[in-house]
């Protein structure tokens, strides 16, 4: 792994204060899975009745713990639930081994602390493709059960880190029915960060009393514009996981209820955008809307040609306001577009109106809006009334350093 | 424009010794579009009776002249034709006063070269969005058909460069009947370079015999395993245009003869890889062979996934036989795969077999492999017969150099 000397320059001033979960308790360990002198297994506890809903990386050679918490999403949820996560090894294309050590843990975490096997829901970062040593995990269980503290959670999103340079919380609080209603949230991922999922491993508590389904809709509903949103690099993960818990133990059913979805969605895009924040060698945080679409598919088409095309974000690293990559990407991106009613704005300078550079347009404006490092980037087809935004960041010599000797 | 000063270390040692073709004459000149102190103008003239086949990019923002060029193709074929290129600007995105510049540019080209302006052919490429000062290039008009000459084909590969660190020819000839049919080809392009049509811009003329109709078919089948097969960086241009024309001097018709497909096929092929061999900042060319493909559209998915893979290309760079992301980058694709089916080599060495790492595979023959300029990565996915061969280059530091600020 490079050594990793920098906080990404788009890093928060600090970790969030996050709010203690009721019904969730931490503890972390360096089990020695690969990294040396720092945490890396994370073991969260989810008290009874507890409800988890999930969404899961698309790749066809998803790793094991993924296809096993996919198997055991919406099943009984009235005894007590574990996450384990570990970090410097992803247990993806390890064959049959790869399951009998997500077997191994899960069994071993459910005999440890009391919970069923079906409700031990575990996630695997890190290297791809060497078998990961689940021995160094279940030999530090009995002290990640003994550990357990309700406070921990910023030592857990530090546990799940990889190449990620700082870790990452966000939280809401909404008020219902004169009851406080809290979510906490942590991720990693800083590479290897595309739709569908674009984050590498993302968990959210909340002390809200929601059923399995009801949960499940809103957290697919929302990962679409949040998590499926961002790119770093293209590139999807075979292990991408956002698990959202519910315990419950405020008493306040939030099933339907809009102030929480309006709170949840907050986290979650919060976390979306601190995982491109720390995307592997960012200089910049970059939005694209894009309006005016056929469809909001085709906006979000277009949205994804242009924050995944190299040639924009090198642009971008150089602090160019080349709209003409713009156009390059909007043409390219298969989804229907008229050259002739294109326009295309840098922050808020209109640069193109209606397929040509805009009257008075002068480079300089632009230009410095582009030495910011909140980058925004507008183009409106106008077609139709598709929208979408997405985020993503530059590509500069840092993501190069960082994998061009990963495993080295 | 960032300054180039090396010439891609994937170079061949000279551009080659090519045959004149009988019909065909070229000049050059100076005109002063963008660049200074080179020449950035390229006139051929082609004889009456030549046959012209075309193949563009699909870019719905495709630029002015593209759009010229696809209504032209397939009309009369009886007068003589030409076919201008400049360089420094790519008269895209430039709206009525772009197509009122080819009309101006093509109509001057006929009156001075006694060609129908149906049969004047044009392409522009470099900056994208700004006007194209057309009167640059009708000036020159009359000198670039006085200084015809058949022997001018490296000059011309010459004037069409624009980030290109060398100039791009290739050469074959074929005996059919006794008598001797050549074909002499360049190109141009190193950024910007996806498919389709992967490469920005190719001219390949050859004295044979050949009906429109025909040329026109057998250069789109080979277009699809050689231009459209490679990529540098996922990016489509506005302006790609592949012109093949048959002046029929040899006397040799080919309509159909296998022997002269072949040869035609050995030229795209060989111009495509030197675009790729001079790929923004390449260091290392590699081939992705991919088989037992459902059908070869999905090997094909599957080969541009890994060949636009930021993560394996940066893993290229750093000569890492990273074969953990080759499984992320099939995984990803979008079309068939089973992880368990899947295997993968790295030049001659299998690192994978059905899912799991090869028995007895050790990395250090794999990194042997991936320190050579010619790296060759294999995948069988275990399901059919459908097979696709692409090529690309690394993604290296010097990508991010030129792109960062290719308008600085």
């Amino acid at each position: 792994m490079a050594t990793i000397t920098k906080v990404s320059p788009l890093a928060p001033a600090a970790f969030p204060d996050l709010p203690v979960i009721d019904g969730v308790t931490f503890a972390t360990m360096a089990a020695g899975v690969k990294y040396q002198g720092r945490t890396d297994v994370m073991l969260a506890l989810l008290a009874p009745g507890t409800t988890v809903a999930g969404v899961f990386t698309k790749s066809s050679t998803r790793a094991a713990p993924v296809l096993d918490c996919q198997a055991k999403l919406g099943g009984p949820s009235d005894g007590a639930a574990a996450i384990l996560v570990n970090s410097g090894n992803a247990n993806a294309f390890t064959g049959k081994g790869g399951v009998a050590a997500v077997e191994a843990i899960t069994a071993a975490v459910a005999q440890t602390c009391g919970v069923e096997q079906e409700r031990v829901f575990t996630s695997s970062t890190g290297v791809i493709g060497e078998p990961l040593p689940a021995e160094r995990i279940t030999a530090v269980l009995d002290r990640l059960h003994r550990d357990q503290n309700p406070d921990q959670i910023e030592a857990a999103a530090q546990a799940i880190m990889t190449t990620d340079t700082f870790p990452k919380g966000a939280m809401a609080q909404v008020e219902i029915d004169g009851k406080t209603v809290s979510i906490a949230g942590i991720a990693k991922g800083s590479g290897m960060i595309a739709p569908d999922m674009a984050t590498m491993l993302v968990y959210i508590f909340t002390d809200a009393v929601a059923s399995q389904n009801a949960l499940q809709a809103m957290v697919t509903r929302h990962a679409d514009r949040t998590f499926n949103s961002i790119t770093v690099d293209s590139d999807t993960s075979t292990s991408d996981t956002l698990l959202v818990a519910a315990t419950g133990a405020s008493g306040v059913s939030i099933d339907g209820n809009a102030a929480f979805e309006v709170a949840l969605h907050g986290v979650m895009q919060d976390l979306a955008h601190q995982v491109v924040k720390d995307g592997e060698g960012a200089t910049k945080f970059v939005e694209i809307n894009v309006t005016g679409a056929t469809t909001d598919a085709d906006a979000k088409t277009h949205a994804m040609a242009i924050a995944n095309s190299p040639l924009i974000k090198t642009a971008i690293a150089g602090e160019d306001p080349n709209w003409g990559r713009v156009v390059m990407a909007v043409g390219k991106s298969g989804a229907p577009a008229d050259r002739d009613l294109l326009s295309i704005r840098f922050g808020d300078i209109e640069v193109a109106t209606k397929g040509f550079v805009s009257p008075g347009y002068a480079e300089a404006d632009a230009a410095a809006h582009m030495k910011g490092t909140d980058i925004r980037i507008g183009v409106d087809l106008g077609m139709g009334t598709g929208a979408s935004t997405v985020w993503t960041c530059d590509l500069t010599h840092g993501y190069i350093e960082i994998n061009a000797d990963y495993r080295s």
